[in-house]
């Protein structure tokens, strides 16, 4: 997995073989293509990985409350490593391909599901909680913030345009649109 | 150019030939390599080609003032025609590849900057004319806008899932963080 992680940083998807990433593991071709039918079967099981450390990464975001496990949320889907770029690249190539290929859409959908199950849920308790406005709708509002993750990341990766206008523009949303108002407002 | 537009709806971008182009087109595979070197030029010719049609579309965009301009260069963009889907699936694989492809990426940021430009613009006289809040960012708020707009074009294409919340939700936050305040409420 880490082997098919550092391939896809130096050739991208549409030019990656099954020697790309045996060159890049301890591993021989005919090794891979034991365990894998092909590059399609290889990748399936490299983004089921990639879904297992997702689910970690969300479920260890701390905060004192829900404004801040919310924001925690954001920068965890947005912060990355050194490499973040050439690997969302991979990534949106792999995107590309869910329209043709049913397996990739399956756990993309699996991925934009869990985010958007965990940010419902981080909203509902902010709402409960009285952090959050109780008009506020949990389950738009986590697809909203959602899709402006998406997008973030496809300008990334198209335009080379930094996040971080849409991180800040973000935690303003959060701020003037979800976060209950003082009472003096409110009445 | 409708040869190509046709052509990237049946086939995509990866498995696009001159000659599927040629096939969709009154001409010969032999006289579009006369015009150009390879698919790599006629897809920025492509780009270009729509890049036009585009600065056209928002430019008919009508409104009786910006509120109303807004939301149509949002509907300008969000909708489309009934084969919508392959194209932007399309689209969505040559913005994959513009970290690779300068000619790509240099025509796909003109349409960005095209859009953040037209809905910049469109805020600015908003404020001027007192229908948006005064503490309105033009820039801040067109850039936020076009990320929204790219993420729910790459979640259509990528998880089918559907423009509508997103463009709802737009609306939404135009309403509450655009427009100017009763006065009850801001003094």
């Amino acid at each position: 997995m880490c082997a098919t992680y550092r391939a896809l940083c130096s050739s991208g998807y549409a030019d990656l073989t099954m020697q790309d990433i045996a060159d890049e593991s301890s591993k021989s071709k005919a090794a891979l293509h034991y365990h894998y039918d092909s590059k399609h079967d290889l990748l399936c099981s490299f983004l089921d990985y990639l879904y297992e450390r997702f689910v970690e990464r969300t479920a260890a975001v701390e905060g004192e409350d829900a404004h801040e496990r919310l924001l925690g949320l954001v920068e965890a889907v947005l912060s990355g490593h050194d490499d973040r770029e050439e690997f969302e690249t991979a990534i949106l190539e792999i995107r590309a391909q869910a329209p043709y290929e049913g397996g990739f859409r399956d756990r993309l959908t699996r991925f934009e599901d869990h985010l958007v199950t965990e940010l419902t849920a981080v909203i509902e308790t902010g709402v409960e909680a009285g952090t959050f406005d109780e008009d506020v709708d949990p389950g738009d509002t986590a697809e909203f913030v959602v899709t402006v993750l998406t997008g973030a990341s496809t300008q990334r990766v198209t335009v080379g345009r930094s996040v971080e206008c849409s991180q800040r523009m973000l935690a303003d949303y959060v701020e003037t649109n979800l976060l209950a108002r003082p009472e003096e407002l409110s009445a």
